[in-house]
């Protein structure tokens, strides 16, 4: 990756120049909604629903909202990662190219003769986003992956032309066999990591840019768009979207899981502290990540995003099951946490239905679906039993 | 529904004029394609594959294929269904508010005095749409379902307004709850069938017009479309399209399951004979319909279908699980039926590589997704085990 101190300021102009430059790699995901899901999340939850909450006894709250969702799903490899492999990619060749034009003014020998090889890490989209960017680039890549990784995930890397190295299942078992690719002579290796770095951040970021564009084919004229809210892991995707965000009207908000304390942003936001271990089983899992340091100076910043909430593993399973029969795609459980907190976490709908009241108008909520890719087979277990 | 005898005729302009009719009611559903699926499409088939077929010890062929699917799965009711629905039960207000006219010009009481009722039957996905259509359009709907039908089917039925009636399972059992329904006195009780009407036809020969729209859109400007290709099951949806071809340069094909008779339409063409009876338990459930007598007239005449092709049950699976992988969108295995004939039916894609041969092209073929209802908890059944 390009060194952190050449890299761009965090800031919305500089998601603008990750979009430039990523242009034309990437599809423009579509914005779907569904009248059906907007009358659920335009519905008061019963009381039954709220017993044993902290809302019990109180009457629930009837915030009035449009949903949409921002599908990267249907993005290149399934899922937004991409866009933040993209654009530290380019951002690295900009880098190279700079230095070997400044070596050649110098008069000095180029530092840039050897090989370049991607290495990155993943047990799943990163992998993919990676070996995707490096191969229509012309690099070779080296992915880690866990051996326990899906199949399918793994087949999908190695199609991309990539070399998969396979490690054990902890982060630490990865990681030395990422340093041991890193120390290898006779290349400029060139590590790509899938959330703590601005490059990624700015890249990713570039969603938020998309779904601001698409407002005027989405909404009537007249309408505009309040909040975006997107699911936060190690926190990449939701810093670049309040980046991109930042000093327009749009709030920005976060949504994690709650199981077994996955929801170490919101945690760390209350406790004015990151909060940097987290072991959760989740069905979540592209969201088990602590948030990253990078991310969380912009995550933790009021400025930026506003608010992170956080839904049950039921409530997951309950927005999952809505997505796939209503809106006819397919998701990963992690894309249906926003869902989630916007049908049925009471705080934040009580948040929304103020907004509601105060402004007058139905609340225009966009959601980011961040990937689709799980394996079909399993789906039944990932959704609740039928009573 | 409109007599007959009052409907416009099977042409490219009447699906015009349906277009203009049904227009602001409906999704403009979107297309979409996947490099991986015009990968396969694009490779040859191994020559084990063909053991055991009429093509065994040949070259397996190797046509260039772009595959577009037209997403009708992400239409209102997930099936292209309403698009017959709304211009059917449109056409009826029409001919209604005609006579009654006429009545009052020439004096006469009008027989346009009592209330209509909207009456049909279905399994499936015209239950929906019939309950939609008329649910928007202001009358009450009255539909027959098998009491085996789907349960979330008879739920979102229930949800548009429609009072759903309880049959036995056989079509037989249906039409006569149908027929003591359209005895019942007191109403103007009108009629929706699924596919054997002109009106029906028409709108639903919507969907191809819309596709010959959206290639702009999709391809670049210097291609064309070479042909679309749908599912065949009551044969409504696959005459409308050939009939919103006619007379351009665009090929139209059909697709249907092999498994137990159930590509009953390509055999009729074969013995020169619509076949009237099919019993087959196709995984494609939507296909198991024989084509009724009108779609039979647009369907067995070469100058609007230009072949009929089937699939195996097998073919069907593994088309379906690509898309669901690779496309991230929920389809009926009915659905899968056309890209199972078009990765996999030899006969098929030697034609298609002879036409490529021809014109030194990449083939641009439209494929049909009718419809994305299914119970995804039971999905993992209707996918090839794994080895």
């Amino acid at each position: 990756m390009a060194e952190i101190s050449t890299c761009p300021p965090l800031t919305r102009a500089s998601v603008q120049e990750a979009a430039a430059r990523i242009r034309g790699k990437l599809h423009r995901t579509p914005i779907f909604s569904s009248t059906f899901i907007d009358s659920i999340a335009s519905s008061t939850r019963t009381t039954k629903e709220l017993k044993g909450t902290q809302w019990e006894g109180q009457q629930p709250s009837r915030p009035r909202l449009h949903i949409m969702l921002k599908c990267e799903n249907l993005q290149r490899i399934g899922a937004f990662k991409p866009r933040g492999a993209f654009n530290a990619m380019l951002r690295y060749q900009e880098e190279r190219h700079r230095a070997s034009v400044s070596d050649a003014t110098a008069g000095t020998e180029s530092s840039m003769a050897l090989p370049v090889r991607i290495i990155s890490h993943s047990s799943g989209n990163h992998a993919q986003a990676v070996a995707l960017a490096a191969n229509e680039l012309g690099y070779p890549a080296h992915i880690v992956m866990p051996s326990v990784s899906m199949p399918a995930k793994i087949a999908a890397t190695q199609g991309y032309g990539a070399t998969v190295h396979f490690s054990g299942p902890t982060p630490q078992e990865r990681l030395t066999v990422v340093d041991r690719l890193l120390s290898e002579e006779g290349f400029d290796n060139v590590f790509v990591p899938p959330y703590d770095h601005p490059d990624t951040i700015l890249g990713q970021g570039t969603l938020g840019l998309e779904i601001q564009e698409q407002m005027t084919e989405v909404l009537p004229s007249s309408h505009k768009l309040h909040a975006i809210m997107a699911p936060c892991g190690g926190g990449g995707m939701l810093s670049g979207t309040a980046l991109s965000c930042h000093g327009t009207s749009i709030k920005v908000f976060g949504a994690e899981p709650s199981f077994e304390g996955a929801d170490d942003c919101r945690r760390g936001i209350e406790a004015g502290k990151r909060i940097e271990v987290v072991k959760s089983t989740t069905i979540a899992d592209g969201l088990r990540t602590p948030v990253g340091a990078i991310p969380w100076r912009v995550i933790s910043n009021p400025e930026y995003v506003q608010g992170v909430f956080s839904a049950t593993e039921d409530q997951i399973r309950d927005a999952l099951e809505l997505v796939l029969q209503r809106m006819k795609i397919l998701i990963e459980p992690s894309s249906a946490v926003p869902l989630a907190v916007a049908l049925y976490n009471e705080e934040f709908r009580r948040m929304i239905e103020e907004e509601c009241i105060k402004s007058g108008e139905v609340f225009n909520l966009a959601l980011v679906v961040s990937g689709g890719n799980l394996d079909v087979r399993r789906l039944p277990e990932l959704l609740r039993p039928v009573l």
